[in-house]
């Protein structure tokens, strides 16, 4: 039987989604809760293989299991057993044809500024401090020559495995709510540390260090070098995993928290 | 010389506000750092002394210190000093006769409840998960009997000290934002445990274990035994503190977080 998770959860205590030895990861804390339930060895597949330190709302995962449990068992169930940084969402069953990676035709992450002189108090390690005054219809236009199919070779980090550079942009929208600016990104998929290598220059173009047009000459150079350095991971939430609507997988809002969709 | 501060934390790892021997407080973290940058000893006042647990976006502070200090020391001089669940958002210099506790007007709190069939994995220490599913309309018909002067003794714990349990609630209102369910209320002040006491009761008439009704025949009973369990202080937060206009204090945003003024 195959089942597909929705999980959140706070990254900044895991290196990472993916298992490793002698470090915690999301993987390995929600495959040993898996497998205690199940009384057999679960592995699982997930939609978005997230940094260290990155967080999710919306991350999507499939396993396969032999046992048969009432599904209560894999969301309460699951939610007893793991550490409460993370938390099963909804649990369903799904065709064997369903592969939570394979399957995704579209993620969406959104990147959280806290754009205040002073560093922040409360979800300090969900949100990533910048203390210089941020221009967001610059950060916007400059973001636009992004949208659609393109070799982002210049926003991919060196140790990137995938065999193309090109990507498909089909949203990016940046809103400011009070002191905070939010960066929303959809695509087909992303490459390793593009949407953090994609924000950190457009935090340089929203404070009036690089000209608006300066993106568009970073992506046509495809040169990594000549970009901003990499944004930290602690803004950024993977919030959502599109699937083909037959597969028939429940909808969650995507957040983090009580963030709203697009208020500008 | 005299000076105000404007405070956030997240209390979920300190005992309350007020200094005590041999546990955290918000209040000893506050002055040791203030008392190394002014080099003599720095003994605060507060607004709002908040409990265990209970968080600030809000919060106002004042002292008085001989040393001559420029005021970037008051704010990102102790932003370098304190814990990272403490920020200082602003520094002013204010009138002898200010007193960030009796000078001040009106306290606003909100509560910030999760409301989800499963636990949060995100803020979990910063939000009050309820599970069951709540009806909103109900619990603002039960909460505007409160607004006005009134004795709160259904709503106040055993060891308030206030000599009057007179309060007068100028404002109190409640609104979703999809998963959240957000209660605001402000009070020129506010008896020990008297928010998160209407918030149980309110939370039962929610969920509809309670008619709208209790919440009028729960105050003029006047007897604490008859309400609602207290609620946790997680979703807790002093967001706002009113002074005379005249101390010219600057304005934050309430927040928490992104969170934004009443959206229903």
């Amino acid at each position: 039987m195959r089942i597909a998770l929705g999980v959140e959860y706070d990254g900044s205590g895991y290196y990472g989604w993916q298992r490793q030895r002698e470090v915690n990861s999301v993987q390995q804390e929600l495959e040993t809760a898996l497998s205690r339930i199940a009384d057999e060895t679960i592995e699982l597949q997930c939609a978005g293989r997230t940094d260290a330190g990155v967080h999710a709302t919306g991350q999507v995962v499939h396993f396969d299991v032999q046992a048969e449990r009432p599904m209560r068992a894999w969301t309460m169930g699951m939610n007893a057993n793991l550490p409460d940084s993370i938390a099963v969402k909804w649990a369903q069953q799904v065709d064997d044809d369903f592969h939570a990676r394979f399957s995704a035709t579209a993620r969406r992450y959104r990147y959280i500024i806290y754009n205040h002189a002073y560093r922040p108090g409360i979800l300090r390690q969900g949100v990533t401090h910048y203390h210089r005054p941020l221009d967001v219809d610059r950060m916007q236009q400059a973001a636009n020559c992004l949208l659609g199919e393109h070799d982002f070779s210049a926003f991919r980090a060196a140790i990137c495995q995938s065999k193309s550079p090109f990507r498909h942009i089909s949203h990016l929208r940046l809103w400011r709510q009070g002191d905070y600016v939010v960066l929303e990104i959809k695509a087909n998929a992303f490459l390793h540390h593009m949407v953090r290598n994609i924000t950190g220059s457009l935090l340089d173009i929203g404070s009036g260090r690089q000209p608006i047009d300066w993106m568009q000459e970073l992506l046509e150079g495809k040169d990594r070098e000549k970009a901003a350095a990499t944004a930290k991971p602690n803004g950024l939430y993977l919030t959502e995993v599109t699937y083909p609507v037959e597969f028939g997988l429940p909808e969650s809002s995507a957040g983090p928290l009580f963030l709203q969709e697009e208020s500008c």
